[in-house]
């Protein structure tokens, strides 16, 4: 063949074939009860609604599960398969809960500010609240009728028989406690009630009350006086949109809290319903101009007879598409609706509220051509994902728990007002948690709060555990798992630690790692497996527990190895397995800190929910000097440049400023400023923990208010002591043994010129010994007296 | 429709059909010199095989140009893409470079230490060298013969000839350097060594000499002496290996030092040569067997004519697959095989060394079948490529001058060795380096080391100057495009320290984020839309200079949007930007340190090489801060206690030294104030890179000192010209055509009584049009003396 030839007819030269086909990502979605391949609407670009909180109380380990368990899922989307995730979570700010809540602590604390003292209208008013509650609650839930309590009169005595039964009976607790899981908290709301209430009244028959006894009255109660005051005087409440807003602000801030130190990422954006009320009406008004909801009596309701099976534009609407069977389940639907919901004008038992008309005075209530009202809580996720998102989503997500009737009523009224088949492309369902096999509640006595929970295990190993059950079934928060995700943490931190270790004291002439043997061959092909496992576990909708199970398999090998080979252990080969491992743990939101210089080790987790900052972040460190000069430069400029000010006034300022300075500002910045003991005259500073500094001038006040209160006292008993003086001295010293100054009165019967006493009661001579010893007392009493004429001399001058 | 009968109906529920397809990831391959859509062969996993350094000398900015763009695509397949990369890079340590670098120096060293004086022999011995080096170099490139020469016998003078010529001579030297681009190099050795030689002569002559002065001879002789020693004395070396082997390691070491220096990821594996030559000759023999290479006086050559078109197992081999059109190129087949290597018992032109034979004693040699010998340069990679990755790799990469015959080479050995098509999927060959639009050159002297270079620009600026030019692509490295980085630089650093500083200062209930206006839904949008544009750049075989564009623009809408909003900007919308463009500068190694808390920033690049350690050591960068607002605190009580000073005083004193801090002290430390800025109008404080500040600061004081010397000027001028006006005024208007204030002092002879000339010096009548000229002339001088009478009048006042 000649070389020309060869030229022209050369074989085209393309990639290979490939040897194995990546897996794609499947995600398990609610709506088709299988796992979907995941497809975004635009390029790696993902809209995401989450159902965000409601924000009336603490967090819980149930809040915890799902918000981690979506950090987890947003991480793995944005930092594994490189998706440019726009995560919008809400705030409910408007909610039955929250205004019920608002409204009784308002109404509790009006109650505290207007008494000082205990009122026998106060004991009234408790006792009718303990007997609406006993009835509503207890009573109503009681397992069978207690023949006895017909008969007695007194509520307080009522309940003393079934606290009694509770505890006594265990047949009878068991009952209870079936019929009504609530049961034991409504006795435990009682008896402190009763107990208050009985407190109360034993203080108003005996000396008095103070404004303490009120407050522990008022709060002893509140879990019967709330409702109470909430039902008889909530419409005495003039503001209650801000009273709502309040509450609804601190325990969203709460709630931000807890979220940043599980190192969840905040959400990109984090509308409010309060902010959305005019587009929540705007979107009611159009379902209803659809033909997908009426009116009634100022409510709005959703109408699902209508819409179910409704025909499209060119498709068919479908209600309950993630929960079929829960269609009409009254229960939950009844749930769903709130507390101060009723149900006036509603046409079928499975219609749900858009808008609640203003049923009383004192409740929070915006205009709308209905009439004023508020909206209902499905209609507020439907608006504010269809304002921020549009017309579709790719992910929405939030508990399992949310699924019927929440997330069905959202799809309903998004798709009546969108016209569209589907809203959502993935409908995403975090698990259940129980504790120690049981459901978490309040009952169970195993209700934890994320902070409570935080104080006992760091933010890390919650993840961890979390990440060992899969996203979307129930979790079992146990003893178990901890003492399991502890030794999978040791693991790890076993092998970091073992790894740096050798690098930090390997040879300085790295030779030998440049050639691999079969033994580097093969655990480099243990890490090739490992992160092709990895990739088909994430893949397999987000299998995490598989993807932890790889990374300690990998470890389990390596750490084989590190045996096998000892001190020959080739530390290139290793250094790539740590390296990765890192990385995939920081990728999960596991590591603390900062990365390491070389790349390996995941940080140090400490409890109590502040990570370990690993003093790497300068800026965050830097930061508060900044805000702190420049501060005080601010307003030392101000003052300067105040004319109104006088010098005097002005340097005095300075000098309290300066002072302030130093003990507060300069002492948080833990930077120790003592005054002219600096080499210029100026102030010498030193850079000392701020904690110590703060303990310090902690310790320094208390000292210096012991001083201050014990000079005090010093003081008042010497001015006592001198009053006393004075008092005494009052009693001229020729009549001091004479009535009405001695006492009885018939203790002398004759003195002499002297005032000294001749006679006794009984007409004797006075002994020797006793005139001696009145004489002296006499002496003592002329000096008294000379003051007491000096002191009053003196007062009569002024 | 009956509610059981919708129920059987139900459509299935499916994800929506998505609105825009994703880009696929599409790299230039050389081997089809197309941009191919990118396949691995196995699932998320890369083998890449990077042709690694030659170690014998300093790395240079064309290095830096091939390895730090291969770490950006990297980081870009494994931090952007999420793929898991193998990086294999060698180490080229047996090479004929190495050997002779080696050598030389081996003997240069020996000659110093076997000689504390100058000696006879040691003249003679450079002086042959000179006169070899002259006459193999430089006179073999001579442009013409030049008749001089031919009749003077010394070597030197015959130099100093050709210098003059090639100084005096423009047209001599042009053409000189046309023939021959190294003639400067060499003209440069030859004048070191003359002079050297000289004045080692002058010594022999003189008073005698010391070590220093042979240190001086072989120093400045060495390019002559190295080569001629080298040649004549090889043979005496008895480890020629552990030579070459201890100049290889030591150029390793800096190499990988530079690499670190440069924020380039360390490679996943990196093989020596000198640990694969047994695997080398395994190989070396297995293409002999499968015919495509012949053995010949102890050494092998690749048989080209053999394997290009020959027939595999369903296929055809191709010869030179990459650069066709090279096939044959003499002057390349030559430069890839090395200046130690001779073409004993080579066939054909175009076949290449895959062992050559120990041609003199002194070479380092390893045994073979064929005798000793050393592997060819080709072969090394198509061996430790195959022995690491098997029978294929996804990616080979390579400078774009290796192409060939270098990477055709590789590809022929190793496709005759596996008996493939292709070995290889991917062939990326990175652009060259210019300087200032000039090939990088010793001859052109702008020759400059990474070391060098990272002494005037940090890495991080050479990363980005890097990026703004297409990977493939040659890139010029001129003042111009340091500039144009420096400016980018500049706008990221810019909006970092804005978002950072707006967000530390920011009103602490952070309402008015829950709700998006018209502006930050667009803001937001083109978000959304960088996202996807950066994205799309990235699958365009990682068009980096998009890409960055992509992010510029986006801060230059964020700084419009800004500016519009002023301080009602929603900060929430914009962390989501600076979150996004920190993470994307981050994953292509331009960042510095740790990242911060909030996530926003990329950290402060410091000249030097060194990276900003970003508070690894806080102590010292929070003691300037300690210091400066303790001092300041401490200034200003000084001021408020000292009671001589007045209230206006003391605010006139505060105000000056509000503003000393603000331009010097808070300069220094690198914190921006923006007085009045602040939300709560205070000063709005921003954490920035003190240089810059400092630049800022210096570039207004010039413009402020250039100002008033320009106005100073100007006033002097004014003076000038005033005294010089009051000068001329001093004459009296009715004698200024008199002597002595008129020359020649007869020019009139005769004047009325308002001093006008009436007859000129012959006694003739002044002409009637001087006359009107003179009057004019007077009367301008009656102001002029009128004004200095009355200067005179207030001078005398004083």
């Amino acid at each position: 063949m000649s070389s020309s030839s060869k030229a022209s007819a050369s074989t085209s030269t393309k990639p290979l074939q490939v040897e194995e086909e990546e897996p794609v990502l499947r995600v398990y979605n609610s709506l088709t009860r299988s796992k979907d391949v995941f497809k975004t609407r635009k390029p790696k670009h993902i809209d995401w609604y989450n159902c965000g909180p409601t924000v009336y109380d603490s967090s819980h380990m149930g809040h915890a599960r799902n918000y981690l368990t979506q950090d987890i899922i947003r991480r793995i989307l944005r930092d594994y398969f490189g998706y440019n995730v726009n995560f919008v979570m809400n705030i409910t700010d408007i909610d039955d809960k929250i205004i019920l809540r608002a409204r009784e602590g308002y109404l509790l604390d009006q109650t505290k500010s207007t008494n000082s003292t205990l009122t026998s209208d106060m004991i009234k008013d408790t006792k009718l609240a303990f007997s609406k509650f006993l009835n509503s609650k207890l009573i109503k839930s009681l397992p069978s009728t207690i023949p006895e309590i017909s008969s007695i009169e007194n509520d307080l005595e009522i309940f003393d028989i079934i606290l009694n039964k509770d505890k006594s009976d265990s047949t009878f607790a068991e009952a209870a406690k079936s019929k009504e899981e609530k049961w034991t908290l409504y006795l435990a709301s009682l008896l402190k009630a009763s107990t208050a209430i009985k407190k109360a009244e034993s203080l108003m028959n005996g000396s008095g009350s103070t404004q303490n006894d009120v407050n522990d009255l008022v709060d002893g109660t509140s879990d019967v006086l709330g409702p109470y005051y909430g039902e008889t005087l909530g419409h005495t409440i003039e503001d209650p949109i801000s009273i709502s807003r309040k509450l609804a602000l601190y325990w969203e801030s709460q709630f931000f809290q807890d979220m940043e130190k599980l190192n969840i990422l905040p959400p990109n954006i984090k509308p409010r319903v309060s902010e959305y009320v005019k587009e929540i009406v705007e979107f009611v008004d159009k379902i209803i101009k659809n033909g997908f909801a009426y009116e009634a009596e100022g409510s709005v309701w959703f109408d699902v007879e209508k819409f179910d099976g409704a025909q499209g534009d060119g498709f068919r609407h479908d209600y309950a598409k993630l929960q079929p069977s829960s269609k009409g389940n009254k229960k939950l639907i009844d749930e769903g609706e709130g507390a101060l919901t009723g149900s006036k004008g509603k046409r079928q038992a499975a219609d749900f509220a858009l808008w609640k008309a203003k049923s009383k005075p004192g409740e929070p209530a915006w205009p709308s051509p209905w009439g004023d009202g508020r909206p209902g809580w499905h209609i507020e996720c439907s608006v504010m994902a269809s304002a921020i998102l549009g017309k579709g989503m790719d992910i929405h997500s939030g508990g399992v728990d949310l699924m019927f009737p929440h997330h069905d009523n959202e799809l309903a009224q998004s798709e009546a007002y969108h016209g569209c088949q589907q809203w959502v492309n993935y409908f995403l369902h975090t698990g259940h948690l129980h504790i120690e096999g049981l459901k978490m509640s309040k009952s169970l006595k195993n209700f934890i709060t994320i902070e409570e929970e935080l104080s006992r295990n760091t933010a890390r190993r919650l993840r961890l555990a979390f990440m060992l059950q899969t996203w979307n079934q129930k979790l079992d928060y146990s003893r178990g798992l901890i003492a399991d995700t502890k030794a999978k943490e040791e693991t790890f931190d076993n092998f970091f630690a073992n790894v740096n270790a050798r690098l930090a004291q390997a040879a300085p002439t790295a030779d030998g790692l440049h050639q691999n043997g079969s033994a580097e061959e093969a655990i480099t092909n243990d890490l090739f497996n490992a992160q092709r496992d990895f990739h088909a576990a994430l893949c397999d909708s987000f299998n995490t527990p598989a993807a932890i199970q790889t990374l300690l398999d990998l470890i389990a090998k390596t750490n084989i190895y590190f045996s096998a080979k000892g001190r020959d252990a080739n530390l290139a080969v290793v250094t790539n397995i740590a390296e990765w491992i890192t990385r995939m743990l920081r990728m999960f939101g596991l590591g603390e800190g900062a990365p390491a210089k070389n790349g390996i080790g995941w940080g140090i987790a400490v409890v109590g929910g502040e990570a370990a900052q690993n003093g790497q972040d300068v800026t965050s460190q830097i930061e508060p000097w900044a805000r702190t000069i420049s501060s005080f430069r601010d307003t030392v400029r101000k003052l300067a440049m105040d004319k109104s000010i006088s010098s005097e006034e002005l340097s005095r300022r300075i000098l309290t400023l300066s002072d302030k300075f130093r003990d507060e500002d300069a002492v948080n910045l833990g930077l120790q400023l003592d005054d002219g003991q600096g080499s210029d005259g100026g102030a010498l500073w030193k850079l000392v923990d701020s904690k110590t500094l703060i303990e310090q001038r902690e310790e320094k006040k208390r000292i210096a208010s012991e001083k201050l209160a014990k000079k005090q006292a010093n003081a008042k008993a010497a001015e006592e002591k001198k009053l006393a003086q004075l008092e005494k001295g009052k009693i001229p010293p020729l009549e001091m043994f004479k009535p009405p100054y001695i006492t009885p009165d018939n203790l002398y019967t004759d003195w002499d010129s002297q005032g000294l006493p001749l006679k006794d009661s009984e007409g004797k001579d006075v002994s020797k010994s006793t005139i001696k010893r009145l004489v002296k007392e006499q002496k003592v009493q002329e000096k008294l007296h000379d003051a007491y004429l000096q002191w009053k001399k003196e007062q009569e001058g002024k």
